[in-house]
C-alpha cells in the first residue's frame, strides 16, 4: 500500500506513503490518488479531500521508474483516452474536476510531479519548513502537465515565468506572499489545520454551493464575462429550486446551524 | 430615500443610507445606485463616483424583501432586457461600463450583494475595520452576479475558492495583502482618502484618458493579445487626433496644469 | 551610439545610453532594442539578455522627436508591416517572442514608453531607488501599447486601473508588493543580481527548456486548459525526443552538473 486512505471526521485524507523515497511517485501510485478522490467524492460523508505525504516530504516526483516510462512514451500517454482527451494526459487533471475541495497539505519538498500534485489542488496549506520546486528545467523538460497554465493564474506572468526557468527552490514565507500557499501553519499544526478548515466549512456552508462555485471558478478562467453570466443566471435559478436555498434562509432567520444535503 | 447622492468637488457619492439594516438592499435601491451613476457619468463636473455607506456597516447583503423576490425568481430576472441580456442580471454589472471610474469606499462590513457592490466598483478603498464576506455558500446559493468571473481575475485561482467556499470573514489588512483592497485607512480617513486620490487625479489626468483606459482593461481581459493590439492601435489613433493629446504634450512642455477635456 | 551591447559571461546586457535624457528613447533607439536582443537570442552563448539604463534612470519614455513623430501618426505605424500585424505596432512587442529570458534592471525611474519597456520584459529586477510611472493619462493617451494588456494579467484588474488612471509613482517596494517587481535590490547590486541569477540558470537548466517554458507560458494566458494540454502533450513529445532529456536525467543520477545543447 503505497497510498493510503482514511476518514478525519468529513475530511478524506490520501497519504503518499514511500517516506523512504520522499514518496516519488509511480504510475499506479498516480492512479490510485485519482481513484481515490473519485471514492472520496461519491461518499456523502466527505466534504473534503486532502493530499499529503508520509515522512518529511510531501512528494518529490515521478519515481525513476515512472520516468523512464515517462521517457519511453509510454503511460499515461499510450491509453486510448488520452490519446482522445488530451487533458488526460496531464497528471492529476481529474483533481479539478472533483466536485468536493481538493487540499494539498503540503508537509516538505514537493518537487516536479509533486509540485504538479500540488498546483492541481484546488488550495495548498503549507507546513513552515515545506517548500516547492518545478524542476522541470533542470531534467531538459518542458512545463509539464498544467504548470504554465495554472501557474500564470495563480501568481501572474513573470513570478510563473521565474518558477518554471529558475527551479530555484520556494520556501512557505514566499509561497504565502506570492498567492502559491494559501496558509503557511507550523508542521504539528498542518493536518489540524486542514481538518479545522473544513469542519467549520461542513457545520456552515452547502456541499451543493462548494461544487457549483468550483465549476465556476475553473470554468470562468475560459469565458467572457456575458459567457459567465449565462451560466450563472442558469445556476441561479436551478440553486433557487434546490431545497439547499430555503434550508439556508430558514437556518439564517432562525439563527440556527444549516442542515445542507449532502453530495456524493 | 434610501440612497443619497451627493458632490465633493469633482466626486460624486453615493451613498446607501439605511443605517439601522446595514444598509440591506431593496431592489428599488439596486436600480437607484445604477441610476445615480448614470446620472454621474453624464455630469461633466464629475470625474469619479463613490460608493460607501451611511453608519457603520457598507451593505449587509439583500433585504428581506428583496431575497423573497429573489427566491422567487422575481425581478431582476423577471425583465425583457434581462432575459435578452443575461449580463444585466447581474447584480451591479452596469458599473464596469461607466466610463468615470467607480471607487467602493468599504467603511464597514460588506456581506452578499454588498461584497458585490465592492467586487463590480472599479477600485476598493477599506477602513481599518471594515471586513468582506461573501456568504453565498451559507445560503445554499451558488456563486452569484460578478463574484466568480471578478474574483479569480483579482485575487487568483487558489484564494477566490477559499474566500467563496468558506464565507469567512477577510479583514482589512488580509484584503489589502491578497489584492481585494487598493487602499487601507483609519476609518476617519476613508472619503477623505477618496476625495484626495480623485482631486489629484482631476487636477493631473484627462478625462477621456481614463474612460479609453476602462474599457481597455475591462475588454482585454477577454481578448488575445493580437485582439487588443488591434483595438489598442486604433484607440491610439482616435487618441491622437483628439486635442487632449495635444493639450498633454503642451502642458508638459510648458510645465503648467492641463486643461483637457471633461467627460458627460 | 546610443544604445549599447555587451557581453557579462552568458548574459547579454543592452543599455540606453542617452543618461542626460534619462535615456528618452528615439524611434532608432526602438529598432536598435529590438535587433540587439534578436543578435542575442542567435547567439549560442547567450543564455539571457537583460535590458538597463545608464545613469540615474532607466527610461523617461519617448524623446520628444519620437513624440511629434508618433502625434503625427508617422513611424513605426506607417510601416506595411505594421499594418498587416497590428501586434507589430506595439512598442517592444517583440520581446516576448525572443527564445531567451528579457529581464529589466530597472536602476532609476521607468516612465511612459520606459514602462512598457519594463512590462514587456519577462521579469524585473528594480533597484531600491527606482520607480515606475505610466504617464499616460497626464499626456491626454490611451493605455499603450501591451500596458493594459500585461497589466491585467501581472497585478489584477483594480491595480491595473490604479496605475493606468492616476499615473503615481510606484516605488520598488510597492512594485514588489504588487508583483510588478520580482526583485528588489541595492543599487550597487542591480546589475551582479541579475548576473548571478543568470549565471545560476545558465549551470543548471536546459536552454531549450527555458525557450519553450516562455512560449508556454505566454501562448496559456490565451486558451483553454484543454488546448493548452494539446500543445503541451505535443511539447513533451518532443522534448523527451531531445537529447536533452537524457542529458537530465543522466546527470541527475550521475550526480553531476547537466551539458545542455546551446540555443542560437
Amino acid at each position: 500500500m503505497t497510498v493510503r486512505y482514511e476518514r478525519k471526521g468529513r475530511l478524506a485524507v490520501i497519504t503518499l506513503s514511500r517516506p523512504e523515497a520522499l514518496n516519488a511517485l509511480t504510475l499506479p501510485m498516480i492512479a490510485e490518488v485519482e481513484s481515490l478522490a473519485r471514492r472520496a467524492e461519491a461518499d456523502p460523508d466527505v466534504f473534503a479531500i486532502c493530499v499529503t505525504g508520509e515522512g518529511r516530504g510531501f512528494c518529490s516526483g515521478l519515481d525513476i521508474s515512472a520516468l523512464a516510462d515517462h521517457a519511453a512514451g509510454r503511460a499515461p500517454a499510450a491509453s486510448a483516452e488520452a490519446i482522445a482527451r488530451p487533458e488526460r494526459r496531464m497528471m492529476f487533471s481529474a483533481l479539478p474536476t472533483i466536485a468536493k475541495p481538493v487540499i494539498a497539505a503540503v508537509n516538505g519538498v514537493a518537487a516536479g510531479g509533486g509540485f504538479i500534485l500540488a498546483m492541481m489542488s484546488d488550495l495548498r496549506f503549507m507546513a513552515e519548513g515545506a517548500n516547492l520546486i518545478t524542476i522541470f528545467s533542470r531534467r531538459g523538460l518542458v512545463a509539464e502537465h498544467g504548470a504554465a497554465f495554472m501557474l500564470t493564474r495563480q501568481v501572474g506572468l513573470s513570478r510563473a515565468l521565474d518558477l518554471l526557468w529558475s527551479s530555484r527552490r520556494i520556501d512557505a514565507a514566499e509561497a504565502l506572499r506570492i498567492g502559491l500557499a494559501d496558509r503557511v501553519v507550523p508542521s504539528e499544526n498542518l493536518l489540524p489545520a486542514v481538518e479545522a478548515y473544513v469542519e467549520e466549512m461542513a457545520a456552515t456552508v452547502a456541499p451543493c454551493s462548494v461544487a457549483a462555485m468550483k465549476r465556476q471558478a475553473y470554468a470562468y478562467l475560459e469565458m467572457s464575462f456575458v459567457e459567465a453570466a449565462v451560466d450563472t443566471a442558469r445556476l441561479i435559478d436551478e440553486s433557487l429550486a434546490h431545497p439547499d436555498a430555503a434550508e439556508g434562509a430558514a437556518s439564517f432567520a432562525d439563527r440556527r446551524p444549516p442542515r445542507f444535503a449532502p453530495l456524493g
